[in-house]
């Protein structure tokens, strides 16, 4: 890496912009300036979108939104860059061997927080488009959206997304947020799956009540929530909801076929979970269970006492929160309502239910194995790696993806360059030299391809 | 009251016994000296009781326990009479009209933490002792355990109690500490159910994971223990537990024809609460479901996340906490055992068990209706009340009389003259004059008819 380079990426890693702290604001603030100005110099216009202050995202300003716009050849393709400047906390930093924003070089590799999540990531992505055009090649009309609020739920730039289809339309839509498979495999991103939350609430006696002086004759909340929440499965681990999953989309022999080259062994997957891989439907494999299929996940139950000792009373109430992951031909709403039903449908005796907080979240997607996007992307990656990439359909969601692939029109080419030593969102996180030159070196093939 | 009885009764209250509050050891001290010099005036010869300090008691030396005897005539009954000098903090303390350890009267009341629980009860009853031992009848020999813990679960009491089976060996064990029927009529308690309780852990993956990266492939602790714990019971309500209920015995046509003299409606039932009576099995009266049948109650679950919006987590960690009421035929140890078998074969997919912290408790009891005590008691108490009393089977459980029934051999005979109206365990606890004559009328009668 060119000296230049490594200063202007210190320069960017030493922002102190964890996008969810309101005491970073400022950081923030003057990352997407540098961002912007850095983005000037390439000929790129630039303008921060902030979100209007309202309920909707707390009565707080969120981290501004940069958009920036390099106009390029009549008829030339529109390309979307998507990536996001805010970090996760440095927390804990004792256990920080560096100072968090202090960018410092070891063995190959930065460590500072943010050195690959997103930062890292989309810079070197930048730096490709920078010397992509600093050749002599056709000129695409390149758009950048950075936003600064990823880590902690993206909302303004989900909600503004609708509003800025004209700013953000284009044909393609290059994200560079995400992990190559292991070895450093190029890895192509071929679906992510949906998600959806919500809290379920129970209520029955008016107070908790003495266990001995009720008990036989009080509905208890917590064996309630136990009841209506285990009622969301089979005893063969699938959901139980009707309606759940009308209409989705199974996966074709050729995307099961792909799936599996990069897909975890059971083994793997066990040693790393440090249990039986006992979650979804028995008899699926693991790649139908993880990549293919939606889940209902309780990620909570709380209700009545869990201190030390005893206390023998019966709960009044009892919270559950509840995720769902969703594939296509699944929206979120038509999810929900089958969810709403069944427990509506299923309320234990003397118990009141209530449904809180939906966020609706993100649909999932999958894109054609098949497109000529991917086809293009298979012979760029097959040059820079001669194993060629690998196709994921990834089990996680990237809501803002979904919002963004909306919003525009284009055709997601989701590409990174992470490896799980990089430890994102936790202490000592770091990306290598080889990475970084990885992430520039893609970007720069894939608009000549993309333009060529 | 005449007012040296008034003075002494206030003296008592003033004494700051919380017994589960170590700074409030030398109180407890203090009240306990008190009592032995009182009970020393009639006659009594009294010794502390104090538990060694050891990892059972957690360290920490528990409030003594007064014993104290009165030798009484050759051949007549021994009486001994149970009470606790130790009160519930007195927390919320702004919630209190009246400073909470200054007896105040108001209105026929007297307002102070323990003016009822249970240093006013058992204080009147030994008051009615003395105004036996005024009178020219027959000496029975009286013994009484005073103890300072049973707010806070009677440990010491309950371990030194099989050690103490010569001093405490009886004919018949009085006990003022529990509540009357509305209107003040006499109610004399038949049977308290038993109760045990432990906790329950399910453990699988190594940590809390991704909903996205791992949902459909690791087992969900939460979802787990909802199942496990939905599990023990059926759809009706009913315990699913094998062998849980083996050995029961069920109540007789004339005691559950007794216990529906003193029973709530329904409808009482349900505007107390605040929901449906929905508790127990289907089929089954309230009576039945709340006097003479076992329960299995979950006190609280607690697993993954429950704060503001969404983590959209699986849980790896799903405790719950369970307690039990058992009825005559059960053991604790038979009906821990047919639970922790029920539990084992049932772990969900992918979990480990283990069961933490199980406290045996105590059996539950029942007293035949047609015992010569009962019906002595019986007619005095028809003498006091022209309603007589109710019989009461009471769903609660008092694990110390049944620590206590055993070591001493003695038939209890239980009778109190709480009201709800005195709220007792709540700011602004209080006890009438009427309540305090009554008791101690009561205490004087039953000696008279017991040794007469």
């Amino acid at each position: 890496m060119e000296e230049s380079v490594q200063s202007e990426y210190f320069e960017l890693l030493k922002f102190k912009s964890v996008g969810a702290d309101p005491e970073c604001f400022r950081d923030c603030v003057d990352c997407a300036s540098w961002l912007r100005r850095w983005l000037g110099k390439l000929g790129f216009e630039g303008e921060m979108l902030y979100q209007e202050v309202s309920a909707a995202n707390g009565g707080r300003m969120p981290p501004p939104i940069l958009f920036a716009e390099r106009k390029g050849d009549e008829g030339a393709p529109t390309l979307l860059v998507y990536g996001h400047y805010d970090v996760q906390p440095a927390d804990p930093v004792s256990e920080w061997k560096t100072p968090p924003f202090e960018p410092t070089v070891d063995n190959g590799r930065i460590y500072c927080r943010g050195a690959q999540d997103d930062k890292g990531q989309f810079f070197a992505f930048l730096c490709g488009v920078r010397d992509y055009l600093a050749g002599d090649g056709p000129r695409p009309t390149l758009k950048v959206v950075l936003e600064g609020q990823e880590e902690s739920g993206s909302t303004a730039l989900e909600q503004m997304a609708p509003s800025l289809r004209r700013r953000l339309a284009a044909d393609v839509l290059l994200v560079c947020d995400t992990g190559a498979a292991s070895g450093l495999r190029p890895a192509i991103i071929a679906g992510l799956r949906g998600v959806s939350h919500f809290t379920i609430r129970l209520s029955g006696p008016n107070r908790d009540l003495h266990s001995g002086e009720y008990g036989g004759i009080a509905p208890n909340a917590a064996q309630a929530m136990a009841e209506l929440v285990s009622s969301l499965h089979l005893r063969d681990g699938s959901v139980a909801v009707a309606g759940f999953k009308d209409g989705i989309e199974p996966p074709v022999h050729d995307e099961l076929k792909a799936a599996e080259v990069s897909a975890p062994t059971k083994e793997e997957l066990e040693k790393d979970i440090g249990c039986e891989s006992a979650g979804g439907q028995l008899g699926k494999t693991i790649v139908q269970r993880l990549c293919f299929e939606p889940t209902i996940e309780v990620n909570g139950i709380h209700s009545g006492y869990g201190g030390p000792g005893a206390k023998t009373v019966i709960p009044c109430e009892a919270v559950a929160k509840i995720s769902m992951r969703l594939v296509p031909g699944q929206t979120p709403r038509s999810a929900f309502e089958a969810v709403r039903r069944h427990l509506e449908d299923n309320v234990p005796r003397g118990m009141k239910l209530s449904i809180e907080d939906y966020n609706p979240g993100a649909s999932g997607f999958r894109l054609p194995l098949a497109s000529p996007l991917f086809r293009l992307a298979e012979h760029v990656l097959g040059e820079m790696d001669e194993r060629g990439p690998v196709f994921v359909w990834d089990g996680a969601s990237i809501p803002v993806i979904s919002a963004i692939r909306e919003a525009s029109g284009a055709a997601p080419l989701i590409v990174g360059w992470g490896q799980s030593e990089d430890r994102i969102h936790s202490p000592n996180e770091s990306y290598s030299f080889v990475q970084f030159e990885k992430a520039r070196d893609w970007a720069r093939r894939i608009i000549s391809a993309l333009v060529g």
